[in-house]
């Protein structure tokens, strides 16, 4: 397919000396960009959104692992503040494992620097085979809907979830794309709708609440969805309100893809009930658009995960392959351990 | 139970001469309120959501036709005006329907406005039945979820759904309640959490998607709500995400109440098929607090209300009495033809 024309924007940039980060919270007003010149930059823009989406994360915490070796800062300490900046996606993890790796072997700042770039590389990569292996599964003339931000910003380069997207549409079997606002911090209002209409891609926004009816009038087909961590069995944990979905969607015989990238498999972790939920500041629900929406005295619940049971998912999509109806023997199969 | 406690919003206010409307786009930051001096004026504050709420809908409709009568204008056009104003609550249409059978047997703009000061008095003594009635079905220390606004605000006091929250937490019967937003417009976290604040009702605000992963984690028996229409099978109308939150309930066995006065149950539709599902403006989902927060060129589908069927209601309460399990036999016995 033409990558060239749903393959343009790059939220991750290593500059040579510095990374450069498209700031998250400020699209799509804004495309404002964040220069992070040492590791303690790079976790706080992790922990403040600035970059999000697992595959993305886990980038930028290899870049900072890279500043922090080319400052001779002591690595140790700079993996542990990285590994903390968000508990729940597992491409964090996997990809300052490959760092540390790396550094056991004895490697300076110009072999992490190749690590680094071969960790990004290899996603952008891994996207394009997704978005090949997923979009086959869809029928022609399909509509899907989506949830949260999966695509280029999220990740090297065309997406995970909106990487399938995009290569349904090229193959003409997407014809309707559907995305949810993903309260509270509407990545799919701000962030999907962004790349859709940047690709030129028809695409509707639905209040997350919607879903369901969407469902029953019979316009989608295809709920695909990224992930931040896979458990052994097949448990998928991702943006909250992928749960939710997964049910709607097997309540109206509508299938259920999850797209991510292999490192986003933890075969460490048997079943999705020991896998940490994050929780963030109740202010993300408490203030809208920067202003306090909801009355003084008022508290709330900000789960930012949830964990969809391998049972509701029809298919998971690595670039390894496609894992139908998924389970721990076909997860062990293919991803061993 | 002490109704002083928890009932001291009144939305909607007859003022011998007018109609004062609290503003409910404007809360929790401004409590503003609207003098309506004409029928077109009541017309347009049901169209602009300064009143909502199904039964505070058709109160205010019944104050708009008195406006019109001590007017002296043609009241034929009114009634037809007012009743296009929204199309899914039956309230506005069964309101209307009171004052035009006064209108036919000659009734003056006096017995018209006894007529309205009816209709709003029994909507309160009907919530205050329907709190008992709903609280009972409750068991003691349990949790539960509502959605949307059915307080005072939506109604002429009390509540629907959330006088049944008031009733049971004033029983001891409800432990938790959480509320979710209620996107696009937010009834949950501006209004429903206004009041419960107001009232010293301890409540947590949580994303409409995060419903699921809360029922989940077992902190909630109850999913109530209010109602727009309730068809002749049990079939029901409400506020969009209703639905998807059923679907979840019967998922996790969590049990689902419809609280809402008989004027809401329309025994001329037969059921939630041929209701008409209002659309409203895609631009209350392309802005978020007054500011564009989706890219330019995008477009949204905004369906406010959904129908959730009669088989995931585990019970319908009316002041007329509970319904359990409803289905077409049961609501012709409570409610005739």
């Amino acid at each position: 397919m033409d990558y060239q024309r749903y393959d343009r924007i790059r939220a991750v940039q290593w500059q040579g000396d510095h990374l450069r980060l498209l700031d998250q919270r400020r699209l799509p007003h804004e495309e404002c960009w964040a220069d992070c010149r040492d590791a303690a930059a790079v976790t706080r823009a992790i922990g403040d959104l600035v970059v999000r989406g697992a595959p993305a994360i886990g980038i930028a915490a290899a870049w900072g692992v890279v500043l922090a070796a080319r400052q001779a800062e002591p690595l140790e300490p700079v993996l542990a503040m990285l590994r903390a900046a968000r508990p729940t996606a597992v491409n964090l993890m996997w990809a300052l494992d490959r760092m540390k790796a790396r550094i056991a072997e004895g490697a300076g700042a110009a072999a992490l620097e190749c690590e680094a770039q071969a960790i990004q590389d290899e996603d952008l990569a891994a996207n394009r085979r997704m978005g090949e292996l997923g979009a086959a599964l869809i029928a022609p003339g399909s509509g899907v809907l989506t949830h949260c931000n999966t695509g280029s910003l999220a990740t090297a380069g065309f997406g995970t979830a909106l990487g399938v997207i995009r290569a349904g549409v090229a193959a003409g079997r997407i014809a309707r794309v559907y995305a949810g606002e993903t309260r509270p911090w509407q990545q799919g209002a701000r962030l999907t709708m962004y790349e859709l209409v940047r690709d030129g891609i028809p695409a509707m926004l639905i209040a997350d609440s919607a879903a369901a009816h969407l469902m029953k009038s019979g316009q989608v087909q295809w709920v695909i969805v990224g992930a931040d961590r896979i458990a052994a069995n097949g448990d998928t944990a991702n943006k909250i309100g992928t749960y939710q979905l997964a049910i709607a969607a097997r309540h109206h015989g509508v299938k259920f893809m999850v797209v991510a990238p292999s490192s986003t498999v933890d075969m460490a972790t048997a079943s999705g009930a020991t896998i940490e939920i994050e929780l963030r500041d109740p202010a993300e629900l408490l203030s809208t658009g920067g202003r306090r929406s909801v009355v003084e005295g008022a508290e709330a619940w900000n789960p930012v995960f949830d964990v969809t049971p391998a049972e509701l998912i029809d298919a998971i999509v690595t670039e390894r392959g496609v894992i139908e109806k998924p389970g721990e023997a076909a997860m062990r199969a293919m991803f061993g351990a």
